[in-house]
């Protein structure tokens, strides 16, 4: 049996529709599609076939297999063709340890899974791949697509860029004018995305643009998309497969349109099916307490979603009132008995920069899902008999000047940073130095 | 046999010494050390089986095998006990095709080795897991040393502050005070750095920092230090696994200091030596017209250095004029038949921007090895029938002012552009964004 998949409605609607359909929300109720996978099919290969197929490609020579998506190709996209994959090498990032914030919490076995060391950057880049892919078997097989359009001004647009200049196809970004930035929008700018910006919000961005959709042969990257979300699961598949097919005790995972914590759940929920793991993970949702419906409904037993104006947050990839993949993620949260927390400004600030000591370069993002990490911790939820993994969703590097207003003390969100580090001026004495680098060595790194 | 290596003395001097032994020059002359590998006792495997086991290792799962650079244990630093490896995944970076640059230029197969795309975002950490390595085996040997120290304001105090902090050995980052900004060293301080800002200039801060390492316990991870080049010379094996063990014909690499050539040089030469490849590629050192000694020397049948007081250039981590490895990147440069050339600042930031229309995001060092290809192109030295490895040294994000000034025209050293992108503004109607996007898909990205 050929492993197959198809899109159905996610809320249980009747209808199936192949992925090469141009289609992002259920005919029927307008609700979200998923992506469903013909199990049946995929266990002609047993649960100890797809583990050594797995290990044999991981991260192998063999193009697009060495791809942390495209090794398992079968789960995440079976109908495509290996010759239509667009692969920039994502995937396959490191499991770190960070031992001194994990003992400074009293857990012992958490790990970063460093999803930003990746092509343009951010965990984007492993949807993206997956959705670009299936745009240039959809135009090989005769569909006028002529572009690709999404309305971010961050993560996003940056990997839409990125893969549709590989595959020789046009990213186009829209958004409302005066409210962005050069700096915000150079990674698309530079990867030649052709980039609108509209007298209007985003709303109006959005109306405008699925008119181009219906009309002009651009396809739509925006959240609903499906497809991104079978290439983002492989951050489940991929830390099992790292902690030797075990699955951890707990995943904490930053979350803000949900979708990322919505593959996170499908992954394991496949590897189960599978018969690959025997139980599931518990997942903490981390959410920055500005923009926290999810916490919200988790307070009230998973009530339904009660979309907030969300507040500016250090976290801004995150700062989402009425996020699109709610429904999803909610039963992922349930599947696995998981959790929502929320946290402060300079509690996830602080939580970035602790952790950073242990020699990484945290975004605010991957703060929230370390500042939560503490907050379960505090509490006894998780403990050091657990194995933990936090996933990091992006590069440091993209958040610089976080990084220099907490160290410079300039964040008007953060008064006292706890962590923050600065250079000590000295005169050019040998005396005067050997005594500041005494006075160093004898206190903890960057205690201020 | 068990593979063994230690330091001698480049210039020849007589003389060997253990790598656990804390020494950075020649004692004798004063000049360069090299690691000198047991040429002899890793012929005990084939060509052939050093191809399987590394094949095997390849970003393998068993760790630090998957390790980039751990992966070629036996050939970088033998005398290492795994236990003391410190990784954070280093290496193992994607060979991405750039068919549209290489098009223009006429040329075929060019591919760009991003070894940006790393823990700390840049080729440094290629090297620095070797020396904090090292120095981990010898504290644990019993020997003193209490902190690891370099003077470097970008990438090399960035994967230091990382490394030791995995280590859990203090980094120390010594530097002329006022010279340089919190943004310049946000990386280092994030990571728990101890900087010390001196009241004078970088042979004072040179000659502290030795003192300090003569009498306090410091070990220097300066550009004398031959244990990075041993970490670093990897980037060739790799290109070469990558490429299906085959040799490329032509490999470009900027260069300032030119401890990354000499590197390369080395990687290529031991896979000669035993017997993995039977040829050596052909390399090409760019170097930045306001800082290209070498250049200089090519010019002159590889005449003698002679230093330069090197001007500001965008390519700012190559700005040097008084190489500290010219002996050995010359050396190298003569056993391949290699060449080095000079590009202008707008010659840099062209190339840079229109790599990037293939979906990368180059630093400026990348878009000086980019612009030395397409003179090499022009001038018909490097043609189609080539296959062409460059090697990108940075990630992009660390160069955001760079790609920002660039495309908004603000750079002073390009005042026409040739590859700029900018947002289209526009009313939000439907007409005018179908007729603006009609004009978008009808013209190359960005040609201005």
């Amino acid at each position: 049996m050929t492993p197959s998949a198809h899109y159905r409605c996610f809320a249980g609607c009747a209808g199936s529709y192949p992925l090469e359909q141009i289609l992002y929300r259920c005919p029927s109720c307008g609700g979200l599609l998923e992506v469903a996978h013909d199990t049946d099919a995929l266990r002609t290969r047993s649960a100890a076939e797809w583990r050594a197929l797995f290990d044999a490609r991981w991260r192998s020579l063999d193009e697009p297999y060495g791809s942390g998506v495209w090794g398992k190709h079968e789960w995440v996209m079976p109908t495509l063709a290996r010759e239509h994959v667009v692969s920039l090498g994502e995937g396959g990032t490191h499991l770190t340890r960070i031992p001194r914030y994990a003992a400074a919490l009293g857990l012992g076995d958490v790990r970063v899974k460093q999803c930003g060391t990746s092509h343009s950057g951010s965990f984007k880049d492993l949807g993206m791949t997956v959705l670009v892919s299936m745009v240039k078997q959809i135009i090989a097989r005769g569909q006028p697509i002529r572009a690709i359009a999404c309305a971010s001004t961050g993560d996003t647009s940056a990997a839409l860029a990125a893969y549709a200049a590989a595959a020789g196809v046009r990213a186009v970004v829209i958004l409302p004018r005066g409210k962005i930035s050069t700096a915000q929008l150079v990674q698309p700018l530079a990867m030649g995305a052709l980039v609108l910006a509209l007298d209007t919000d985003f709303d109006g961005c959005m109306a405008i643009v699925q008119q181009l959709a219906e009309r002009d042969g651009v396809y739509l990257a925006n959240s609903m998309n499906s497809l991104r979300l079978e290439g983002q699961k492989t951050v489940a598949i991929e830390l099992v497969q790292q902690l030797g097919w075990r699955v951890p005790d707990w995943v904490v995972i930053p979350g803000g349109n949900l979708g990322n914590v919505s593959a996170l759940g499908a992954g394991f929920a496949q590897l189960r099916a599978l018969g690959v793991i025997d139980r599931l993970p518990r997942i903490c949702v981390a959410q920055a307490a500005h923009a926290s419906p999810l916490v919200a409904s988790y307070r009230r037993g998973w009530a339904p979603l009660e979309p907030v104006a969300a507040k500016p947050t250090l976290a801004s990839a995150i700062q989402i009132g009425n996020p699109v993949s709610f429904p999803k993620a909610v039963a992922a949260l349930r599947a696995c008995d998981g959790v929502a927390e929320a946290v402060t400004e300079a509690e996830l600030a602080d939580a970035s920069a602790r952790a950073d000591l242990d020699g990484l370069f945290t975004c605010p993002h991957t703060g929230v899902a370390l500042a939560a990490l503490a907050k379960l911790a505090a509490r006894g939820e998780i403990t050091r008999a657990h194995q933990v993994v936090v996933v990091s969703t992006a590069s440091g590097l993209k958040f610089a000047e976080f990084k220099v207003g907490y160290h410079e003390r300039t964040l008007a969100e953060v008064r006292a940073p706890a962590w923050r580090n600065s250079p000590v001026e000295l005169p050019a004495r040998y005396d005067a130095v050997r005594g500041a680098l005494e006075r160093g060595l004898a206190t903890a790194p960057s205690r201020d």
